[in-house]
């Protein structure tokens, strides 16, 4: 048997490390284009940044341990131009000889991933530009942030851009961030990333949303950046990461299907329409684990998976990929946004019914010091109370929600199996109601009726122009003074039942605490006397979530 | 309806607040014998330390809250002496005025907890033993901690008997564990809380094993404490923590029934052999989620959902306790063990097949700082994959793991399934693949009989020893001259392949490394050579962590 793998990283690296371990005899060749195989990629911005001061921690798996250990061979600066499937081999030009030859296979695997997106704009070309991708673009960027330049524009507010926007801060480097989209990071849902957005400008950083480069153009040392606004920003440098693109241009030349978006479509075990290639990583397609639609999502972990699959499979194990969930998580001066499963714009765009709750949890319990706090959203199926997704934002323990409800959602269990949820408890690590089983509690008390939700995108922004909404705030009067609701009226929880005649039984009441926990109770009592009402799910701060105060 | 609960504090504050809730206009009694309802009993070892620095921090749900926002009749200093089914009744007595008084029921929760238990040993009753229950204990051991206090003898090493050793050490107290068991926090198996134990020791804290108290003795002002070995120690005071018992005298006298250990019986609705009592928490037993056996199991989770599930059957709702897993951390000078489902000891004691596998990941990539190691454990069906317990030991992410795995387990999935997990991954937070998925990765491939381990509690101390078996260390000339195991050989994975006639075919190739992934290369190459191979899972690290160098 012999397998030839396209690209050395991460997809690439595990399936070869995975193939040999199946098959001690096996000719394993891995043509990666880079200088290094297996490298971290995920670590390149905080070594731009100084928190990784080493470059050659980068270097996980060093050419020699996946030679030596592993008996693998791997050649490096080994581009492969070609795929000829009648002869089952490859074109591989050598970067360093110069020269070329043919390699032929078995099995292929082809782990090229995805390349920075780069959009035609005039000047896009300019050396200045850098993208993130390998190690070059690493050093070269590392050199930039640390030899004087002062200004540098980001364009694309994903995941690499916060990341590269952090680390440049850090550096003392000026840094606008400029997006296409309303908000940064555009897989969250736009409110749950606010205090990230709030952070990063509070930590020195522009942010320009809405907004688009239209040219690039050569400035002293530097370059003017053209914002379609009609502003120019100036800068020593600019990063460019607005996303990536499936790296198939092999695969669509050999005749390997693709998607729609580029990825290369594969089955459960990773096979091409070809059953001698498979593909994985960055460069496929692969089914949403929520959803079941196709999508591309360039993630470490799914593409370490996919290549353990298609070792698997060329060694005739049935081993399958079970979609993705788009888990993900990015940090940012100490805080931290985690997703799993389907965002509510994904579900709204698919006309998926949802209905959804945030809770404001600490990461542990209040009495203990140092708690932090934490927005959670949780959305689930409004009958049968399936989660579809989660998301989450704050300082320490978003992580360990987050990945409790990957959990949940890939064991397909519903919101009210996270009431009973049994978690690791002591007031230095969590809650004896621990924040997952408290989105279990109010999910399912807005999936038994017990609790009819509403939330701050549904209801009028002016709640007193509304004739027949009655917007009630049971939080304490200092609080209610401190900051409301526009259009509000304040009867706090401890008085109310008191003062149910001060209620319109007319109308629809929708009724709101700080965090949502009075809110509910205030629900309880109101619906127990006869009247229609709807607690604000997250309360006054959800609001301040969906209306941050600058 | 009207409801009387015996206990205000974790199970029955819960089930008081949730009948509110539920019935705005039911009657709800709360018969605390203490000061206070619902104050924080986990956070007492940290009042006593100084970590929590305000009592009030304590008082989670002031009294005042309970009665404004959820109209509960909340009694304190409210001692009942009797249950009277016939009349429905309950007889109170007043510590207050001193005074008695009956109160009728239409449903009763027991809520009264456990108390700890008082082994009957010569001077039990000595005032300077303290036991740590209520605020008054936490006040009293506070002000003997802060009063000059400088030897305290611990008897009892589980949950509070460690944060109490922490606490007191942080104080400057000279602190002696006495254990009567082999090893300190005997629900983890023995090495699993090693690095616990050596991390207490280094603080200073001396610990005796195998030992017991056999006589308290007035000295001085403060005690002497006689032990089984013949030894006496001296102490200002002594902390006693072996263990708590159900306070179950209420429901023995009033002919409700209970399990060999005391624990009232309930129904999966907390409903006792009395339809109109309902008993939740630390007095009643409950059903072992993993194992089907009746435990007790004295948690503040599991304690307040029972609340809930009692309060919820009281008004007519089927929700259901599904079981304790046994989910739990405990915490020391920045380590922590925590565990979930059954332990090795407990599936050995109940003759259940299992196997286990142990890694040793960082919480987070390598590369990026800030990394602390940690020891998984996973316990799991040979045959079936069915994962039967977890434990973790470590300084950071070792709740998160944890706390996934005691999600799996209650979604029924399997160790494969964990190979799957899509969790939260950017360096700073995890690893592309997740500690979680390494132990999929390893116990699955036990499992598929790719990868055969065994265990260093399961070879022989001295294998050299051994005519049929070779113990071969696969890690580097240098590890292997810093510590190996007795009678190893060593031969570096980078050279096996070309030595393989240095080792035996006739005997059974027991191979190991550091934390086992060399081993298991060995184990793949030796096994496609033809040998009989099997990894020491966990490798050398789990050889130190049953055999602790001082």
């Amino acid at each position: 048997m012999k397998i030839v793998i396209i690209g050395g990283v991460a997809g690439g690296a595990s399936a070869a490390a995975r193939a040999r371990r199946l098959d001690e005899h096996a000719e394993i060749v891995v043509l990666e284009r880079g200088e290094h195989p297996s490298f971290a990629n995920c670590g390149m911005p905080y070594y731009v940044g100084g928190e990784i001061l080493s470059r050659d921690k980068l270097l996980v798996a060093p050419i020699e341990m996946l030679r030596s250990r592993h008996r693998l061979d791997v050649r490096v600066n080994a581009e492969v131009s070609k795929i000829d499937r009648e002869t089952k081999a490859v074109h591989v030009h050598d970067r360093n000889s110069g020269s070329g030859y043919v390699e032929h296979y078995d099995k292929l695997i082809i782990a090229t991933g995805a390349a920075p997106f780069r959009p035609p704009i005039p000047g896009i070309d300019h050396k200045l530009i850098l993208g993130l991708r390998d190690l070059n673009d690493a050093d070269r960027m590392h050199q930039l942030a640390t030899s004087g330049a002062r200004h540098a524009v980001i364009v694309g507010a994903g995941f690499i851009g916060i990341e590269v926007a952090e680390n440049l801060r850090k550096r003392g480097i000026d840094v606008t961030i400029v997006e296409l989209a309303s908000q940064i990071l555009p897989p969250w849902d736009a409110e749950m990333i606010t205090p990230i957005d709030q952070e990063l400008r509070g930590q020195g950083i522009q942010i320009r949303l809405n907004e688009s480069a239209t040219e690039f153009r050569d400035r002293d040392d530097g370059l003017a950046i053209q914002l379609k606004s009609g502003e120019t920003l100036d800068a020593d440098f600019v990063v460019l990461s607005v996303g990536v693109r499936p790296e198939n241009g092999l695969a669509i030349d050999s005749g390997l299907e693709c998607g729609p978006r580029g990825g290369i479509n594969v089955d459960e075990h990773m096979q091409t329409n070809d059953p001698d290639i498979y593909a994985v990583g960055d460069v496929v397609q692969v089914e949403d684990f929520v959803s079941g639609a196709m999508v591309q999502v360039p993630l470490a972990g799914p593409a370490n998976r996919q290549g353990r699959i298609a070792a698997d499979h060329i060694f005739g194990r049935q081993t399958a990929y079970r979609g993705t969930q788009g888990t993900a998580i990015v940090g940012a001066f100490g805080k931290a946004a985690a997703m799993t499963g389907q965002s509510e714009k994904q579900l709204k765009a698919a006309s998926v019914d949802f209905e959804k709750v945030y809770i404001h949890p600490s990461d542990h319990a209040g009495y203990y010091p140092g708690a932090s706090p934490m927005t959670l959203k949780l959305l689930f199926h409004p009958e049968s109370g399936a989660i579809l997704g989660a998301q989450g934002v704050g300082s320490n323990g978003v992580d360990k929600r987050i990945d409790v409800i990957a959990t949940a959602i890939q064991g397909n269990m519903s919101v009210e199996e996270l009431e009973e949820s049994e978690l690791c408890y002591a007031p230095q690590f969590g809650h004896a109601k621990d924040p997952v089983n408290m989105l279990g509690f109010v999910a399912s008390g807005v999936l038994r009726g017990d609790h009819p939700v509403t939330h701050v995108d549904r209801i009028p922004a002016e709640v007193q122009t509304s004739s027949d909404m009655f917007l009630l705030d049971v939080r304490s009067e200092a609080e209610f003074e401190n900051g409301a609701i526009p259009g509000a009226i304040n009867i706090p929880i401890e008085t109310l039942r008191d003062r149910l005649g001060e209620v319109p039984q007319d109308k629809t009441i929708v009724t709101y605490c700080q965090v949502g926990m009075r809110g509910y109770l205030a629900t309880r009592v109101l619906m127990q006397n006869g009247f229609d009402v709807r607690n604000i799910s997250g309360g006054y701060k959800a609001w301040l979530l969906f209306h941050p105060q600058p």
